[in-house]
């Protein structure tokens, strides 16, 4: 019984998750899901892709997250609009966004003045990579810090995934980590993924990030 | 529909649960559950914890991940019963453990003979909180690389535990991070937890973590 409703809340969430698609692309907004675990550095990645971005690139933001408006508060001094949704803190939390979630902050958005919108998911490496939310491409951030071995041990996040960010580079020296060893770790899991290494930090590395991301814009 | 099937999941869980610690407390078997997001240092935490530990104290441990057996590999270099359980990925795989995934894998240890059983939970801040396993402890682990709000973001987890590990403080001279704050919000959540901060890869403040550790155990 449980996996029959299990299977009909994921049919809603995929009709849902077509008709964002649909609209986002009559709008020529090209939409970005991105997703990690928590700490990983989605909010500080975006705050420097935003700000070398914009103005240039229209973009809006869709935050995800139990509780709090910090990333909100951290995205909008940028000036791109920005939407925080909190999943609540009833029973823990809806452990990531669906796809009527982002429907309903979508349309409180002026979406015929977009280039971009970029949602950045529930920090959870597990559940948000079931929830097609109606984007056209998806990031995994995978910081340096967090082990060698995550996409082995969480294969479908980096299956699902377009490309990779593997963030805080610039911790690289005070760890025990062996990059080469994520990176082939990431391809034995999506085999020719592209994959960027940078640092939310000090910006290294964001010159090929925002290529590949303007490369992908419908306009 | 989907809240019912839910809340009647929860309650087969809790029976369970309670099945699980009746037994562990006639086998006088103290149960801490480990819980983090992906790549807080469960795992090396665990290592170094065993290393201390045994063979003064008999310690066991079951490990949970989606996939791979590296943390059980590590870990079983300790000379400790280690079970791995693997979650699946056919749907991405469970986010967390439940009771009854402690129970079979309990049968295979000899409780008779344990002081201390120790499961590291998949790695998830969100899911696994709202799942009991029979245990009697709860430990998290946030490493200071995920930032210093994660406390407010995910208040249940640090509702739920009875214990805070802040770990990998030998990263701290390189991190723009700050410690006192990242108490003071697990404190905002959770009032008086008792926050041990520890290195487990210098094995700095390891002495207060066993000695709570070990005022537990039910021998």
């Amino acid at each position: 019984m449980e996996i029959k409703v299990v299977r009909k809340v994921l049919d809603a969430n995929n009709t849902m998750a077509a008709q964002n698609r649909k609209l986002f692309a009559e709008k020529k907004v090209f939409v970005l899901n991105m997703m990690s675990s928590p700490g990983s550095g989605k909010t500080a990645t975006l705050e420097r892709t935003l700000s070398l971005l914009m103005p240039e690139v229209k973009t809006a933001v869709i935050v995800g997250d139990i509780c709090t408006s910090n990333d909100a508060d951290r995205l909008a001094k940028s000036g791109a609009p920005v939407i925080q949704i909190n999943t609540g803190d009833l029973s823990g939390g809806d452990c990531h966004l669906a796809a009527h979630i982002i429907a309903d902050a979508a349309s409180n958005l002026d979406l015929g003045n977009l280039d971009l919108l970029i949602v950045e998911n529930v920090g959870n490496l597990v559940c948000p990579a079931e929830f097609d939310i109606g984007e056209n491409a998806r990031t995994v951030v995978l910081s340096v810090t967090e082990g060698e071995d995550k996409p082995l041990k969480y294969p479908l996040m980096f299956r699902v995934c377009d490309t990779a960010i593997v963030n805080k580079i610039d911790l690289l020296p005070y760890l025990d980590y062996d990059i080469h060893a994520a990176v082939s770790n990431i391809l034995q899991v999506h085999p020719q993924m592209p994959i960027f290494q940078l640092s939310a930090k000090t910006g290294h590395g964001f010159d090929a990030w925002l290529n590949w991301l303007k490369r992908q814009l419908l306009i």
